[in-house]
């Protein structure tokens, strides 16, 4: 049995007598009934999936995946593709956003190359998990072998697992990589089933002429493809990318380890979204941290089945929606944990029946 | 000269050169143009408060007023009145939501007593500026003297001042007294213009019946005042509390020690659209944390100028909001002050004009 089988086998639908015992509480602590709105929501959730009322948000993790993509070649990003692995040194001397945002939120970060087109120096901090030098171009061939791409998906769930062991009981994870939001949004199409040009968007900046150039790529690659993306893994293989696929992964992993799991943007949403068609329970671990500025992104976070904790017109990757939104999950898991009880503080519960408005 | 007149004096707007350099700025910053959304406009606008390009929060402060309020005389609460003295020592206990908030965001809390009914024992931490014993029913008489509401705005200013001088450069504030949703609502609606029923929501969790309630003792208010309520110090005297002045008094006090200052909820921002009521260029520096679930929030937020960066669903008050967003604020500025630039990074910069999506 294959990692993947094994992991896809571990994941267990959260049972919601836990939801109704974090309700029950809730309504304990001193603050009106639902005051804590959608703080109440996610820990409630976090309940479920620890099993437990008492709990502590421990080591939080963003796990940030890099791969280049052969749809490059048809010039659908303003940024050289260089750029990935400049970034992923950026990432790793600490100068990248997600740097600044995790060190602020207290956030461990980890950098995984799972497919960076140029070879990167052994460096401290870098996990180095190259399945192959980027994807080939979608729009001439398959984006890889279906070998590869359950290679990727194998090094999310290590990932993962990976987690789990360090102790780590809050995860994130985001992306880097030229070109991915192309190859996102024909994972978009195929997966929402909507017309390409309503699911692609401007990306890291695209003028209207590239724009146009990525509507025509996704387009071109779902005629060539059509008949070899109905399963998730032929899919990945056909029109994903090494990051992505590893995002799939690290749901399946994050879940089969019960770990509550923030999604990032279009991107990380793209991968988190072919994990829960793979295994539909993945949703009960997922959070999504942002509503990203790209117009696909709500999209697939219907298909998760959640709703963004924020948006503040974010369009960036790297994690950096989920850093923010985790420091909202640690606030309330504090506020749930940590919060006095009415007849603990010797506070007056209301003299009327609730009514939530 | 008034601490009030000495204060308000001492407000200047914000330089718009320090918005466009601050912007200037994040163009050499190693993400794609306006990526991070509002976290860019938060931070340029800090930028123009401290005509800096180079700064760091430092000592993040809460100040959560407290005050009772005779209106409760009416009914418009489903909570107790003692519970504003239950909950301050619940704050003082470190058992309240604001606390859990703070204690996960490493910000400073003060609690003022600035007129709550019971006398409060003198506990480490509580700030004793006792005004009054709460304020009167409104819907008799004036809620408190013109001079009541002088010296509790003039304790709000001075605890801005004195977080100034504590070092504090990022300042939020919020509020606790039964009752003063609708003192809240009785100020929305004479500065809005706007119905009462429009601006008057559940507060802490009010039933139809206790809505009604609510409604009918803000229209009685509403022409019991008519003929006195021009004036913001005597609007907030006959239809204000003594939190909501000084919260008044906190915002003019940290515009004009040009510190930025977070608004919480609905209660709040009605002594912030006071303040920028009696001073416009108050608005430069507050920025909105949340939108609260009280229907009236949103038209208070209009009057100040703000776009919320949160919502949630909340409705708790007690800075809850604030706490929350102040975190977003940190972010934005360690993703403005520490991020790499793409010429210190070594990272290509876009090859053809940038769209701003």
């Amino acid at each position: 049995m294959s990692l993947l089988e094994e992991t896809l086998q571990q994941i267990q639908p959260v049972d919601a007598c836990w939801i109704r015992k974090a309700e029950a509480r809730q309504l304990e602590l001193t603050k009106p009934p639902g005051s804590l709105g959608r703080l109440e929501e996610i820990v409630n959730r976090c309940a479920a999936i620890f099993e437990s009322l008492s709990f502590a948000v421990a080591r939080p993790r963003i796990v940030l995946f890099a791969a280049d993509h052969g749809v490059c070649a048809e010039g659908v990003s303003p940024y050289p593709q260089a750029v990935t692995a400049q970034m992923v040194l950026n990432f790793l001397r600490g100068g990248a956003a997600i740097n600044c945002l995790a060190r602020a939120g207290g956030i461990d970060l980890k950098v995984v190359d799972v497919g960076v087109a140029q070879p990167l120096p052994a460096m401290g901090g870098l996990v180095q998990r190259r399945v192959a030098p980027g994807t080939h171009n979608f729009c001439i061939e398959p984006a890889m072998t279906e070998e590869a791409a359950l290679t990727a998906v194998h090094v999310g769930i290590e990932m993962a697992n990976e987690a789990a062991a360090d102790g780590c009981n809050l995860l994130g994870f985001g992306e880097m990589g030229i070109g991915n939001t192309t190859a996102a949004s024909a994972l978009a199409a195929v997966v929402t089933g909507l017309p390409p040009a309503t699911v692609i968007g401007r990306g890291a900046g695209a003028n209207d002429a590239c724009l146009a150039r990525k509507v025509s790529a996704v387009k071109r690659a779902l005629a060539l493809h059509a008949d070899h993306i109905s399963r998730p893994m032929e899919l990945l293989a056909r029109l994903g990318g090494l990051e992505i696929a590893a995002i799939c992964g690290f749901c399946l992993g994050a879940a089969a380890n019960r770990r509550p799991a923030l999604t990032d943007g279009f991107i990380a949403t793209a991968g988190a979204a072919l994990a829960v068609r793979m295994h539909p329970p993945v949703k009960d671990y997922l959070f999504a941290a942002h509503s990203s500025a790209e117009p696909g992104h709500k999209h697939l976070l219907a298909l998760i089945g959640q709703q963004p904790l924020l948006d503040l017109q974010m369009r960036l990757g790297e994690g950096t929606g989920a850093a923010l939104a985790m420091n909202l999950v640690q606030a309330a898991v504090a506020a749930f944990t940590e919060m006095a009880t009415f007849t603990s503080a010797g506070v007056s519960e209301p003299q009327q029946p609730e009514v939530n408005a």
